[in-house]
């Protein structure tokens, strides 16, 4: 009877240690433990969540430091420096942050050290087949652009696309003279900068789009002009205004984050950056839509002499941070896009109470309940930036004014508009939004007790 | 004395089981598991040697399928296609990759959904400052470079920062004309490709260097010489010719993989890149070490202006890589030049024998015995290419000789050479370099036949 005991204990035991046994060979790692390890070890260094830190970030004590968001401060970020500025400047898109940490497991990538080492890879021109048939999918499911009779070229951001158009499309003219570049105000900086900067013999900046509409017949056929819509400052839909003039088409925002998906749109020559798609603007990927071969390959050749393409390890990172949105997609809990026009949506309703306080600001007035096809239903606005106007006549430079009440936004001459406009980023980290909303109260606050004064 | 003996069979299992667990329990990982078996099972398809599949690659049958190298199809390239042209052509520098397969552990990377997100880094320019301090230890540990008194910009390759810096530079020069822009035959063609395809009024290609070195004094101070050493493509050591010209410095194959290290090279404009020191092509990953403030914050604006920046993802995988170069480094028997230089020895003695077997063909000829500090030896000959010429007055065309072999190299005309020279790559994988001495040998056993009859 012991005896028989005795196996039975030794067949249980015997039994779970076989079963342990058999879990932990299936989850067995080899070559890239050591890499996963270390990656997690680096995930929990705790910030506070006022900060994050990264495997590569400057090393204390042996280990990467916490990086704090902007007004934290010490080893853990957590210190608040209460008069610190709020920083409401750049269009670094951290509000996804948040839906990558929830999808963590299937947005994670290990790159091998020998990924990739070669200049080629499975397409053309630089260009990941898989990620180019995963960006037509994306499009394709979200309804926002018609790929279908489209080249794809990629870029290091939209950023590197704007000027390989500008080139392209000059080239393409095939005029004796430069090409005019021109954009609508208030517009996105880098479209005269890159032109000026760069200073080529094809393309000249001209100004201001509004100035050439009145042209004479013709005059403008040597004319490209830039249409970015939704608009970047102001979040406005846009249409070229020349007629026979070659366009770039700046889609950054036209994802359900940010505005109603009305159609897709269907332009010759469209730019879009995963930048305001998934909230990567570190990672330099853009990709431009071309419908005309001879515009494609010539904006392949500037790819091919600037940069050889653009970093394959990136490439492989969209392919999985896509795979993560397609397989969300609908509008359901896990989709990005509903994670990205709640939170965009909250905080325009939190500014718009704000500045709803006193007449001392104004903010852009943007179409309520549109439909959008993506969501299936009407919805209110939920824009990337505010394009605060300061309404009073003594708050000359609306700039200046932000800035003396600790608020740093971008001056409205950055957009070749007037002083009286700044932009105020609403698209960073929580933490800097509610910055934004303590100073601009603050600032709302003022200007009610010096009226009652 | 049973319930004894159960007791100690009981604890014994127990014993194993806590063990067991509290292994497999400090090898638990996380969200990042999902990553790295995927990683695993992707780098375990079998290609018979000759192919590899990639996470990113084209999906057959629901895997990535195996990408063959040249000359090898079948779904795991086992089939030898014998027609088959050996490709020669590109710089690509697949020879290091199985150095990368023996260091898996350590040069893999895990890239979380949320990293680096973010415009910015650590430090300034959307640099990370690690890597900067571990590219400096490099240069340090090889001794090749001085850094001390530089500033460092990173490039997607040294590709895009080879325009940079003419452009750059040429507006230091402050001039009313444009900057003329210069190489010394044979060069790389994308000096002269670049300049004239991006077409800015700031500079302007003037073709070849030895034309102005007789110019009168003074005529060439508004000149930009490139200066590549070792030279590409023909792997010979070069100094400026011109007083008083600005210089690009391209020193993408000063690796003792290439060549002795004799000094550690301190001109005021120096470039490297990732490709030819990690083999890492496709990374699009290079850095210029600038002397001047001026030239560095003109530098700087252009990669602002052109792509803010390199990609943050390939930041973080090249610091990885360094990281695992520096801890080997020293001649042993785990450094990456110790590798580098022994397989372009070989390559460089086989095809030497191959040349030598007829008078059909020569090489360029390189300095032997020359002392390398780094290796704290003398070291023969290892270049990058074989700088092929046909000798032979029927053979005016080498690149059509070749090609009727079989073997496709690239043209000297490329080079602004002449067409009796052609470049062949050794630094492509084992595979394209078995089948350029294979068809080589042919082309020269031809000769004999033909000189026999």
């Amino acid at each position: 009877m012991a005896g028989s005991q005795i196996h039975k204990v030794v067949f249980f035991f015997f039994f779970i240690l076989i079963s342990h046994t058999i879990v932990s060979a299936k989850i067995k790692l080899g070559w890239s433990r050591k890499a996963a390890t270390e990656a997690e070890g680096v995930a929990i260094i705790y910030c506070s969540g006022h900060g994050q830190a990264y495997i590569d970030g400057d090393i204390v004590d042996g280990k990467p430091s916490c990086e704090c968001n902007t007004c934290y401060a010490g080893d853990d970020c957590s210190i608040f420096l209460s008069n610190c500025t709020a920083n409401a400047e750049s269009g670094d898109p951290l509000f996804l942050k948040p839906y990558w940490e929830k999808h963590a497991a299937d947005s994670a990538v290990v790159v091998a050290g020998w990924h990739r080492m070669s200049y080629s890879t499975t397409g053309k021109n630089y260009i990941t087949t898989e990620l180019e048939r995963h960006i037509r999918m994306l499009h394709h499911g979200v309804g926002n652009a018609v790929t279908d009779d489209k080249f794809i070229v990629f870029g290091a951001g939209s950023t590197q696309l704007l000027y390989a158009l500008v080139h392209a499309l000059a080239a393409s003219l095939n005029s004796s003279s430069p090409a005019s570049v021109v954009a609508s105000v208030p517009y996105y900086a880098p479209y005269r900068q890159q032109t000026e900067f760069f200073d080529s013999k094809l393309a000249e900046w001209r100004g201001v789009t509004s100035e050439w509409v009145n042209a004479s017949k013709g005059s403008t056929n040597n004319f490209i002009e830039f249409v970015t819509s939704p608009n970047n400052p102001d979040g406005l839909l846009k249409k070229a205004l020349l007629n026979g003039s070659l366009t770039i088409n700046d889609h950054a925002y036209y994802w359900p984050h940010f505005t109603a998906i009305s159609e897709p749109v269907d332009e010759d020559v469209m730019l879009f950056t995963t930048s305001k798609l998934t909230g990567h603007a570190g990672s330099r990927f853009g990709w431009a839509l071309i419908k005309d071969e001879d515009v494609y390959n010539r904006t392949v050749r500037y790819m091919e002499l600037n940069t050889e393409g653009t970093s394959r390890e990136t490439q492989l990172r969209m392919l999985k941070l896509y795979k993560v949105i397609l397989a969300e997609l609908g509008g359901g809990k896990g989709d990005i896009f509903t994670f990205g026009y709640k939170t965009m949506r909250e905080r325009w309703i939190k500014l718009n109470q704000v500045v709803s306080l006193s007449k001392r600001f104004s903010l852009q007035k943007l179409p309520t309940s549109q439909y959008c096809n993506y969501f299936n239903t009407t919805r209110d606005p939920s824009p990337a930036y505010g394009w605060l106007k300061c309404e009073m006549e003594e708050d000359e430079d609306c700039d200046a004014v932000l800035r003396a009440g600790g608020l740093s936004g971008r001056s409205g001459t950055i957009y070749s508009e007037d002083k009286k406009h700044v932009r105020v980023s609403l698209i960073k980290s929580q933490d800097d939004f509610n910055q934004l909303i303590t100073k601009l109260t603050a600032l709302v606050n003022q200007t009610k007790t010096t009226a009652l004064n």
